[in-house]
């Protein structure tokens, strides 16, 4: 690698912290700074060396030409949809956007500014949209005949956990989304059954009770809770809150894509993509910091506009050359 | 799909069948004929209306230009590499070249006729080399500081089969290889095992006994075989002939390919992908096919030259359009 990648962070929470960590183990890719809304003497980076502006300086970052991608760590409801569009006209750029529902809308957004100045914006990478979405597509590509199943977890809830907190005698709680074995089984099975969100996900709360709560009014509140937790199989367990803050402090994630199908000689074929992650911001961030390395690459070779994870040939993501990794790893 | 794209199919055995079978679940493709260096009066296609021709007739059908994809299906070993760059010259191609240690000349070969032909010819999609490969490089591209491993299994071994049809006193024999739980384990737990081929894989051998034979002395020389089976740990069952010839006529095969690393806040992070396979050579068949579309599609856009699955954006591999997949798959 001659030429470093000069990156850019814009937003600085669990995500932007997990970008700079990811960095930091990519000698092909070097920070240029942080971009951040706060007063940059407030942000304390992980490293000690990293410089942190304000916003409001990427323009002069943009004229001096010093950054090649900027990755994208705001949120996907309050900042993407506004910000990308913008820093697309100046930089390359990466996000996780990841609203389902508005990613049609999202990309024309950014693909129109990307193309009108002649940048690369890729939307949508992480793990889920992103890695899983990749699995989706090539397992009912290569198994027309079949039916693809995601299942989440075991993961941190942020929504659940709230919820959980809000109930009378709790003093603190937090609640995991667990894949159901059984569910699994089915879905590898070939059997290929139709299985709802509820049917594929467990819920399990660790909860810290109040000084004199009634633990059983406040179990029967939880699983009895609509939306959140009625229709789930739900398990309550009691701990303390020094036992909360020893084990469950982590905020761990991952989940399954399983493709289950048939070839047309009726034999059944299963593709499973899995992850199993103790740092869910740090593990997006690493998948966000491979995609900036493609990012960059594609607008060197000339192309512009919006791109999704589908679009993205997997060497792009890489620091290796195309004839090093068909020596190595084909 | 206004026009389909159309395959002819270079090689007719247990993986040109497979390809006949994936085209028909593709209504994407249309199949323009079955190319065998037998007599074609000889060769029974699993299709009753399909097409069958002498391989020599494939410079016609080049010259009128009525195949826009040639799924070249003979053996590495034999056929391929002459084949492929011959036929890169008139067709775009696909194959699955799986001969590891020769892959960079055998690109190199490819690549200079498909270039001057202005074609494209993809080399080395099936699952190992294929979809494997490709997980290999976005563990490692992911997750920098880890480890990759890749498990064969369960999948039938026709090499280790004939050796144990080989031991004095054996009718009949099937052997597995198969993935060590204990070392699958390990692999995934983070801590960063060195595992050898061998510590990854058990033997299993089914096996009929000849007339009289002593069942002890064979399981004797079977396990302590030099090379196959010595090192390994390997069970010997004895069955019946009905009993191998009911259970074990299958040829499933898979695999597993882990990565596992830690992101530099030193959180262990875990990417697995695997293969569950009633059918080995059906499902490779249905990965060359996909590949298949991703060929015409690459030459549409202009490209000329030899490709690997590295290079392929995983949105090629699929019939539904760009707009679609953000729509459904993101």
């Amino acid at each position: 690698m001659d030429t470093k990648i000069r990156v850019g962070i814009v937003g600085y929470g669990n995500l932007g912290r997990g970008v700079e960590l990811a960095i930091s183990q990519s000698p092909d890719l070097e920070l240029q700074g942080v971009f951040s809304r706060r007063d940059p003497a407030a942000v304390q980076t992980v490293g000690e060396t990293v410089s942190v502006y304000k916003m409001t300086e990427l323009e002069r970052f943009a004229a001096e030409g010093t950054i090649d991608v900027a990755i994208l760590c705001g949120s996907s409801s309050g900042d993407l949809p506004t910000q990308t569009p913008e820093l697309v006209r100046w930089f390359n750029t990466v996000d996780s956007f990841d609203t389902h529902a508005n990613i049609p809308a999202y990309f024309e957004s950014v693909d129109e500014p990307a193309k009108e100045h002649g940048h690369v914006g890729i939307i949508s990478t992480g793990w889920d949209p992103g890695l899983f979405s990749v699995n989706r597509v090539i397992g009912e590509a290569i198994l027309p005949e079949g039916d693809t199943y995601t299942f989440w977890g075991k993961g941190l809830s942020q929504g659940h956990s709230a919820a959980v907190r809000g109930v009378d005698g709790v003093a603190d709680a937090v609640q995991y989304t667990v894949p159901s074995e059984r569910a699994m089984d089915r879905a590898r099975s070939g059997e290929r059954p139709q299985l709802s969100t509820r049917e594929k996900h467990v819920r399990e709360c660790y909860v810290v009770l109040a000084e004199g709560a009634d633990a059983d009014a406040v179990q029967q509140t939880i699983v009895n809770m609509p939306a959140y937790f009625a229709d789930y199989d739900t398990t309550v367990h009691f701990i303390s809150q020094a036992e909360l803050d020893r084990d469950h402090a982590a905020m761990p994630h991952g989940g399954f894509v399983i493709r289950s199908g048939h070839t047309a000689d009726s034999a059944t074929q299963t593709i499973e993509f899995s992850l199993k992650l103790t740092s869910n911001p740090s593990f997006t961030a690493a998948v966000l910091v491979a995609y900036a390395r493609a990012a960059h690459r594609l607008a060197d070779s000339g192309a512009t506009g919006a791109f999704t994870p589908f679009d993205i040939a997997p060497g792009l993501l890489s620091p290796k050359s195309p004839a090093q990794l068909r020596q190595e790893l084909l």
